[in-house]
């Protein structure tokens, strides 16, 4: 353990340079180029206070034009803006969600689908009062995923999954009349209030964000997550490595990216099957290796080991490598930019969503019925791609760190319970975590998530932070992009425990854990729900008591804003190192980060400078410790 | 009728020329003036080449930044921004529908929501495959609400309305993949299509658009305009006059301003109720006059004859009289101007929907459950508001016309009876306008609709348009702000026949009609979608080999460009005014104004020169007629 080191971000910055000139070989654009390109950013848009909602404008607020042609003042202009991006969030994870309960809808012993964890679908069916008994496994599977996706479009009534959460917390969200009803009904609400001429008011829109949050984290992510886990199996903690150096030069590359499993759990199906290795044997290649890129890369990395060939800012590397014979592509967060770059190398750049289709890309359909005949298809045409390599362009950085991921509820649950007398203790709780913090041992916990933007420096916001939570005894959770910058820095190996502060090492060796614990992907982000819903009911406190706060440094997306949303509306102090074009509106700053205190007591703290934003979080932690005398 | 003559662009010019006068005394800010303070409009807005959908921007396309940073392109970013806007408009208008489905679910015979139109309901029913015999009334409209709401969330399917289409058009829509499923479904698959690293090819994303659009024309609309018909009536005939001379200066002016029937009806009501109106005498006043602004007039014009007291942009004049108690607004299309404009009269600005919530207005929270009572509030709080009158500032500009309005479907049909010789033919069809048409008494129709937008002098391309296109025996059917700008010029009023050609003119007399028919708001549409498709059953022809087009000379709003979408997706081309921030693309103005035309026989034109528009729609339909031989 003692040769254990991180890699730095200096040493991937190096690398994706030594890309970066393979790219200007073959003329390749890049997103470090194109930022030269738009910088410095339209100042209105920043702001929050261009509107384009309706066809009189667009308007821009300036000190002569105080208000829009409609009469709209800044405040109603950034508040609409503002939660017409969290509604493309919400929208956004839940139809994740949805095409997730579909596939169960669709699951089939004899089929592509099948239900891998049963014993939590009945789990789910009993909280949901679905009768389990003697009914066929298929058949609970199908009713459940009808219920789920009535879940959607329900008339009457509000989410199911809001009872997970403590009572204190269901009453907030009662009073302040933020109980989300149908998911999709949340979404075309936020629309509709943010339409030209209805909703101007920063009270009511910051309000329905809120609730449009918790439809998508207590909502839609939620299916999303758990079905998930029904299908594919609930993580377990499992061995892989991270950064480009998993990519082998010997093999066919396929890198799967984007979000939803169920391709890329296919993908990784067939490229495992003898037939296909030697296939790709035939055509010159050792074998086959599957990496992943983004939450794709998280979801099979949790449940196969497949090997995290980085996160967001790194999309364009993988094909840089010149190694990459296909970057098979489902929904969200792929750059366009994969188009024309492919196009450059000898790479496919496969698209296989109806909702998700971008140009100068292959488009092989993917659907639930061909779900078996179009991954093989995929891995067949990566195999056969192999020969188009050009071996001059081919250089995989050699870095790759170890990492153990996988830690769901159930997982996290299962390693207290290792560390619990049994003798004297009640198994299956969260008790022994909130032994360690209220002991101090732990000082709390920060929950890391969120993707990279180029407005900072990549990775090092999520690295550097983790690094100084660690060193002062907190734990991390991390997921999404947050959660591959870790695992490519090495804070998800087991050995990363050596940089945290005597505490917390204890901790990481007495339950045999990394100090930063991978959770899983963006969606994923309902298990912190439901872990810190768990810890209020095992300590008697509110949720907003405890000492966990959530912290987005790099975030970029509309569903980061939604996550955001939905954390705050749980009670969970929310930490931002990027700004959600709100900086126009000085009623809409004061709703974020105060105001809806009064309604969830959690608000936002946005700030830029990095540093003092780990420093305000770990403040947050400590006066949270001392509010309730611990 | 020698003496009938039409009101000019210009005398409304003079009269809100007069009424700013005032509004300077008072130092009220108008639209006049903030249009000046906005123009020039961005570029890149107007263009639609910026993006803001993810935080590492915004991005704007230029010659040197020809991509965004994640690398998506002008049309990528063009399309992508045109199906935000467009499921803006589907999301709202639908919203709307849902709404009306929940008072049809609260419906009861002792309370205020009654079953108006019980036949309607039943033929509804019957049309669903809903059994209707024996059963109570109020039952069936809570099974059909039931079955109505599940139109917006239900898991599996398409849209119960789209069997009213010819099969024809049904077989396009399947071929093309554009049927809609769930309204709200489309509505966030719509969102989650425009998240970032999603779709950026502008084939998928205009697919999109027309499949969104018609979840709201064939969906959401038409859940609107039908269950209205059964809760409120359906449409007939009725008398009315149109423009700010009906307010009554010696009256208690309410005017009722928005889309939502279900508030505006309540309103009328009890403004009726001699209670009140001894109320209202009480403070000082002769009597209550309620007139409406927008679709909300519409409303409750086509059923109860309450005067239209203007349209879009003329919103702040109703204020600017100085004689309006209160403006009562619901939602959409309300300037929030209407705020501060009122605190600078003694008007009352009363918001009443919680989507629906802005500053400097007094909020009386209005639902099913209250209705009664908070509509009587509403009214007691106007009546009470009359002695708070600054007499010094009252101008009602003495300016009005008559109308007739209320033409829905089952209205022209019964008038189309009318004309025809019941002993040969079958009555209850459209056969006897066909006639007209075949003959050529009447060259075609034009679906006028939309909004104003200042970017047209208002009213100008509405009235001038319709005045030729009459002149040129093309029949005329209008909704929304375009309806009152007609009903304004008084070109509803049946006198009007003097203006058209020998041939519409004849039809005119002979059927006892304007020439311009009013057909509703803008959620009813829905209602000359069924026109057509009746026309296309009843000749045997296409919908697209119709001689009928649509037109849109002043839109403004989100959901103007839903509706463009369902126009053209149901086979009717359509004429815009104003462009959709879509110049910045020509891949996407070859899919909106050409591509689209090999999936659904019908596309746009977009033409900023309102002359030119009208010409290019009347050789439109010449063209139409010579390519079927008539």
């Amino acid at each position: 353990m003692g040769d254990f080191k991180l890699t730095t971000v200096e040493e991937m910055e190096a690398a994706t340079n030594r890309l970066l000139e393979t790219g200007a070989k073959v003329g390749a654009d890049a997103w470090q180029i194109r930022v030269k390109n738009q910088t410095p950013h339209c100042k209105f848009g920043e702001q929050g206070i261009c509107c384009r909602i309706c066809a009189m404008g667009p308007c821009r607020i300036t000190p002569k034009a105080p208000r829009g042609i409609c009469g709209c003042d800044a405040h109603g202009i950034v508040g609409r803006n503002y939660l017409k991006f969290t509604a493309g969030g919400a929208a956004t994870h839940s139809d994740h969600g949805r095409e997730i309960c579909h596939t169960l809808y669709a699951a089939d012993p004899n089929g592509a689908y099948k239900v891998k964890d049963p014993d939590k679908l009945i789990r789910i069916a009993k909280e949901w009062g679905v009768e389990t008994e003697g009914k066929d496994i298929y058949d609970l599977a199908h009713e459940m995923a009808e219920l789920a996706l009535m879940e959607y479009g329900k008339p009457f009534g509000v989410q199911r999954w809001l009872k997970r959460a403590p009572e204190h917390t269901q009453k907030l969200w009662h009073d302040a009349e933020i109980e989300p009803r149908a998911i999709d009904r949340e979404v075309a609400t936020s629309l509709h209030m943010t339409h030209m001429g209805c909703s101007s008011k920063p009270e009511a829109l910051v309000r329905q964000s809120l609730r449009a949050g918790l439809a998508d984290g207590w909502g839609g992510s939620m299916c999303g997550t758990e079905f998930s886990d029904v299908l594919f199996g609930t993580p377990k903690p499992i061995d892989t490595e991270a950064n480009l150096g998993v990519m082998n030069a010997e093999n066919v590359n396929i890198v799967v990216h984007g979000h939803d499993p169920s391709l890329s759990e296919m993908v990784c199906e067939y490229a495992d099957d003898p037939e296909m290795i030697a296939y790709a044997k035939s055509m010159g290649a050792k074998g086959i290796t599957v990496s992943g890129v983004c939450c794709t890369s998280n979801e099979v990395a949790m449940r196969r080991g497949i090997p995290m060939a980085g996160n967001f800012l790194q999309q364009e590397n993988v094909v840089l490598t010149g190694a990459c014979e296909a970057i098979v592509v489902d929904v969200q967060c792929i750059f366009p930019a994969l188009g024309p770059l492919s196009k450059c190398f000898h790479t496919k750049f496969i698209t296989t969503s109806p909702i998700a289709q971008m140009p100068d890309s292959d488009y092989i359909r993917f659907d639930v019925g061909t779900a078996a005949e179009k991954a093989k298809q995929i891995v067949k045409t990566a195999c056969e791609n192999f020969k188009n390599r050009k071996p001059e362009l081919v250089y995989i950085p050699d870095m790759k760190q170890k990492a153990t991921v996988g830690y769901s509820l159930e997982a996290l649950v299962k390693v207290l319970d290792g560390v619990t007398n049994s003798q004297v203790d009640v198994t299956g709780t969260t008790k022994p975590l909130l032994e360690c913090v209220t002991s101090g041992v732990i000082r709390g916990a920060v929950a890391m998530v969120g993707c990279n933007n180029p407005k900072v420096r990549p990775d090092t916001a999520h690295i550097e932070m983790m690094k100084k939570l660690i060193a002062n005894d907190i734990v991390v959770v991390a997921s999404g992009c947050s959660a591959q910058a870790a695992a490519k820095a090495g804070l998800m190996d087991k050995a990363a425990k050596d940089l945290c502060g005597a505490g917390l090492k204890r901790v990481c060796e007495l339950a045999d854990i990394p100090p930063v614990l991978h959770m899983g992907s963006c969606v994923d982000i309902s298990r912190m729900m439901i872990l810190v819903s768990e810890l209020a009911k095992d300590s008697g406190l509110k949720i907003s008591q405890l000492p966990v706060v959530g912290c987005a440094p790099e975030w970029m997306s509309e569903k980061a804003v939604s996550i955001g949303n939905y954390v705050v509306a749980t009670g969970i102090d929310t930490f931002l190192g990027v700004d959600p074009y709100v900086s126009g509106s000085s009623e809409m700053g004061e709703w974020l980060t105060n105001g809806v205190r009064d309604w969830v007591e959690a608000a936002y703290t946005v700030e830029t400078d990095i540093d003092k934003l780990c420093d305000k979080m770990i403040e947050r932690i400590e006066e949270k410790r001392t509010a309730i005398g611990i």
